[in-house]
């Protein structure tokens, strides 16, 4: 907060938001959403106060936008940004000499005080005006000195004329003016905010099983995905993957004979990060699968995980990029006494440092400069965060479409500070935040504090590392469950698609993860199995695609049900209003009572109003707070609602007076 | 926050707790009181951190304590303050290089690695210690090389002498560091903090009814006041006071003959601010009962009240610092239609408002110098924040003793924010807070939010400007239920004493004041009438200053009591522990069914412990979480107990096995 003028101000702004409490982050929101900004301010006394919101767009100019007083000393005003990239805005404020001067005046004149004792007041008015009038506008400064000649003269009627203090107020030179620091604001495009995730490996996809699929085949079942609602397919890593020390079926540290090994050991005689594996078809093969994906309006995630495997060419064309032991070896990854002698990590503190990280950051221009916008990014947490720091903001500043997925599921602390160095998506603990409590208080966390401004979490019911128990022992309705959460809680989820689809959930018997993991081998699905939840992923994308209520993050209101097995939820925006009833237990029917905070919905006490199951189709006519709810989860564990104001009455008809 | 080399650091500093969340203000502490800062910090993968807490002095010298891991990537430690006065603190963070290498060397050996492995990682360990070596003292130089050698020589168990890791800690040349910025703390005395303020008007003081009392008739009622356990004493102005439209009874806007006038109307030819009305015997007296004061351990705030008479000297000899009306009269107060003509405000912004601030910080330094070090500051919030800003600190740095309560009742921002600039005490809304919601909300915010890092609350159940319904229609049990909350919730708390304990609460027809009010006439008052509430105040005094748990702000926490007209709380130290059960109807007998947390109590389940009632002397063994309590308004309608953790079983004597 400063000054405007050399002086002291007699204005203080106590508080501005949004912004991020705990350093100078930047918040984030997305294009076409309106910011809305709401600053504290106080004088000493009683003179009325003016506040600006001053909103620096791309390219540097500022936009001025008039504040409107609330309660309790609060101004707001709101701003939408119209493309994606970095905005600031910041807050002044001044006393309004001329409005406080016009407002006492009023009560005088209107309390009929003597005309001399006005007439006196009204050579201060004056002397306002014609100060405000020396840098106003010709014609301003015209009609500003005309007012203020008509007071000198004691027309005392003369301030109360509307126009003189519009007129003040347009050309207030705001003197001691005081202004707060400049809060910065990451508009990213909307599929930052709001997406559905498929994730597949595209080695799975030919329809001889056992055989190494390519982009070629993995491109036919773009179109199924996109017809289930999908937005973005996410691709684990691409690339060649080492022979040296490769893994076989489930981690096994020896692989046989023709196993293709995990794509996370990157790197071979072939190429590295900017190569296409072989057996997926190169290059070419890829850049027709984009083409496809593309097409059909569907974006394409890559995957970048930066490390190496033994045979990634940088290590015999940078060895110093690479942490070496005393013995001049170079050091693979361990965690003492385990060895992980396929996956060498990269050195980011070598003395080579600033080319190591130009070269990271071009690995990222390669595949931008081929239609990438959307990285996951591998365990960002065991790389220096000034290397992303450094990275996503060159990267974000040349292409503000770009969108980074954080994959760290480690401590919350580096969870969100990657979050608040660039990071726009970030997973989540929503995997092992399964009861009323775990997803109560976690969601209040995410949606309800501070973190909502910077952290935008991606949910996602299991990944190709994570199988949670409650997937293994609660099957086919345990699976809808937790898609429903995940899709209605969060307006960006994610599922790694084939095994959930077709609801496989063998547990490996040592790790919470798939057996048969496809991470180490091929596999085959049946694409088109209609007994899969493919009709659960269509209805509910469609839902969300045509209900605002769940396309934001930070609305979500928890209500209360009687039933510690039962979650209901409400989201809104002014014009859809969504409540979610979910069964937590995936094995016997559950019933509870809701209650309905009908003030808060905007629904009316003595009247009836409709709920339309959009899951299910079927209506219902409510009304009151308390509604019992009965749900099956071998029928379908959750009710999506849409709250629909009113039934009609025979008031609504022309012809009733 | 910022690295400590020219390089980027690896370790991030995510948050450092105690601070004042929205802007860059001083945190409140006292003297003796342990000040304890928690950190947060990161880095990537998995090196150990150290962090170290640096604080500075006063007189500039810094003190370095070492950090404690927490869970969740937090570290603590805390420091005492010694003296009032500014401190600071910062955190640093490093990543203890030799600590890392060391674990991992450690989980080597114990895995049973080769020798020869083992021999390749010891060479790492001794380049290590070698660097951190170069800047070491001697002794310490020499062990390290000594351990350096010995790993080149391969002796391999080594490093699992516990001196090697004390020593590389002790001189670790911290590369790549990280500091957070620093914090600021207002370090008081321990008056600011924990105080019980008595306020009564010297001038009311005479044996004679009628009679202009002086300060040696005021002297005479200091040692009652001590006995009862006050520990300051507060005096309205005491300065000359104008003739010019003085004010009548009950603020009649004429005064009769005879008529003392209000003492806020500061100023006569007889002097100003730094005058002592003749008729309370001139500044002799004063200094005769400060003495007394002084000598009975009571101390004595004074009300500066930055406002003038008509009559004001300053009106004359330095016309320029008041505001002018265009006709060049001097501007009355106003809020038009009203008129205010007793009083002159100060123009804080006049061409002069150097010398006039100058003035004012020389009325304070007026009376410091003659040995008053707590002042109640009138209405600040209708003068500059800027001013108290600059006053409140050239002040607090020459006198750090001095404490500063400021009267404001205006609204919320404006109080809070001059408890950010420097005011030490803070009137507060505790008066419009009587029912259970309404207190429980306002010191959830006031103990439990990080507005209690700040703001620093004084209560106050009745001034002479404000006399709430409460205590006028609920009549003796109502002062006593105001009196204990007052006391028992806040440990800075003040009663305007004599109405109070003689339960006179009639209020004024037409305003929440009381009539017959003090500020206007000369009052005269039974100091020794054993029916009045001083036993209360005796006993309640007492308990707060041999109970720790009631000299804290921030230990407060509201527990479950099954009634709405009941309010229970606890409050504790690490060796004191109080329930207090208040009841909030002064007419009716209240009964509920209180509720102990007693694993945060630290309470047995199994076995009964003792509650001690310190109002009224009775014991009670209870065991378990409920326990119904009965209170009767017309006994006594509140309870303070003690928890005394146990009650003896045969298991304590020496001969049971």
């Amino acid at each position: 907060m400063k000054s405007i003028s050399d002086r002291w101000s007699r204005v203080f702004i106590t508080s501005v938001s949004p912004r991020v409490y705990d350093g100078d982050w930047h918040i984030k929101r997305t294009v076409g959403e309106p910011i809305h900004v709401t600053a504290g301010m106080i004088v000493d006394g009683h003179d009325l106060l003016r506040a600006g919101l001053y909103v620096t767009h791309l390219g540097g100019a500022t936009e001025e936008i008039s504040m409107t007083p609330l309660h309790n000393d609060e101004y707001t005003a709101s701003f939408t940004a119209d493309s994606p990239g970095i905005y600031t805005y910041h807050i002044r404020g001044w006393i309004d000499r001329y409005g406080s001067w016009q407002e006492q005046y009023t009560r005088r004149y209107e309390a009929n005080m003597p005309a001399s004792e006005l007439k006196v007041e009204l050579l201060e008015g004056a002397a306002l005006l014609k100060e405000y009038a020396v840098n106003a506008p010709v014609a301003a400064r015209e009609k500003l000195l005309a007012y203020a000649k008509r007071y000198s003269n004691g027309d005392t009627a003369a301030p109360l004329e509307e126009e003189s203090l519009l007129l003040a107020r347009k050309n207030d030179p705001q003197k001691g003016a005081i202004q707060s620091d400049a809060i910065t604001v990451e508009v990213d495009r909307k599929l930052a905010a709001f997406a559905a995730w498929y994730e597949f490996f595209p080695r799975s996809t030919s329809t001889v099983a056992g055989i190494h699929g390519t982009f070629d085949d993995a491109a036919l079942r773009l179109e199924r995905i996109r017809d289930l609602g999908f937005d973005i397919i996410y691709l684990p890593p691409i690339h060649p993957i080492g022979t040296t020390f490769r893994k076989g079926k489930d981690n096994d540290p020896t692989a046989k004979p023709g196993e293709p090994g995990s794509p996370w050991a990157i790197g071979s005689p072939d190429g590295g990060h900017t190569s296409v594996h072989k057996d997926l078809g190169g290059l070419r093969a890829f850049e027709r699968f984009l083409k496809t994906a593309n097409d059909l309006g569907i974006e394409v995630a890559l995957d970048i995980a930066f490390q190496c495997s033994p045979d990634h060419p940088w290590v015999t064309q940078h060895p110093e990029w690479f942490k070496k032991r005393p013995d001049g070896s170079i050091r693979y990854a361990e965690n003492p006494p385990k060895k992980y002698q396929d996956v060498y990590p990269l050195d980011f503190e070598c003395a080579d440092w600033r080319e190591l990280w130009e070269a990271l950051k071009n690995v990222f221009e390669f595949w931008i400069k081929r239609g990438i916008y959307i990285f996951r990014v591998d365990n960002p947490h065991t790389k220096p965060l000034a290397f992303w720091m450094w990275c996503l903001k060159r990267l974000r500043t040349k292409y503000p479409d770009l969108i980074f997925l954080a994959e760290a599921f480690t401590r919350p602390k580096s969870m969100y500070t990657l979050a608040k160095i660039g990071f726009n998506n970030s997973y989540t603990y929503f995997t092992w935040r399964n009861t009323k409590k775990e997803i109560t208080d976690y969601l209040q966390e995410l949606c309800c504090s501070n973190t909502a401004e910077y952290f935008r979490p991606s949910f996602w019911p299991n990944t190709p590392d994570i199988l949670h128990e409650y997937l293994t022992s609660g099957g086919r309705p345990a699976h809808i469950i937790r898609y429903i959460l995940a899709a209605t809680l969060s307006p960006v989820y994610g599922v790694y698609g084939p095994p959930f689809e077709h609801v496989i959930a063998n547990q490996h018997p040592d790790r919470e993860e798939y057996a048969d993991n496809e991470k180490y081998e091929i596999r085959s699905w049946n694409w088109n199995d209609p007994s899969s939840l493919q009709s659960l992923f269509k209805s509910v994308n469609l839902i969300r695609n045509q209900h605002p209520a769940l396309q934001e993050l930070r609305n979500l209101q928890f209500l209360k049900i009687e039933n510690p097995l039962m979650l209901a939820y409400w989201k809104h925006t002014d014009s859809n209003s969504i409540v979610c009833i979910v069964s937590l237990d995936p094995f016997q029917v559950q019933e509870g009572e809701l209650e309905l905070p009908l003030e808060q919905l905007n629904l009316p006490n003595a009247s009836p109003f409709q709920m339309l199951d959009l899951l299910g189709g079927e209506r219902y006519i409510w009304q009151g707070r308390f509604h019992s709810i009965r749900v099956d989860p071998h029928v379908m564990p959750a009710r999506i609602f849409q709250v629909l104001k009113r039934v009609r009455t025979e008031a609504d008809f022309d012809y009733f007076v």
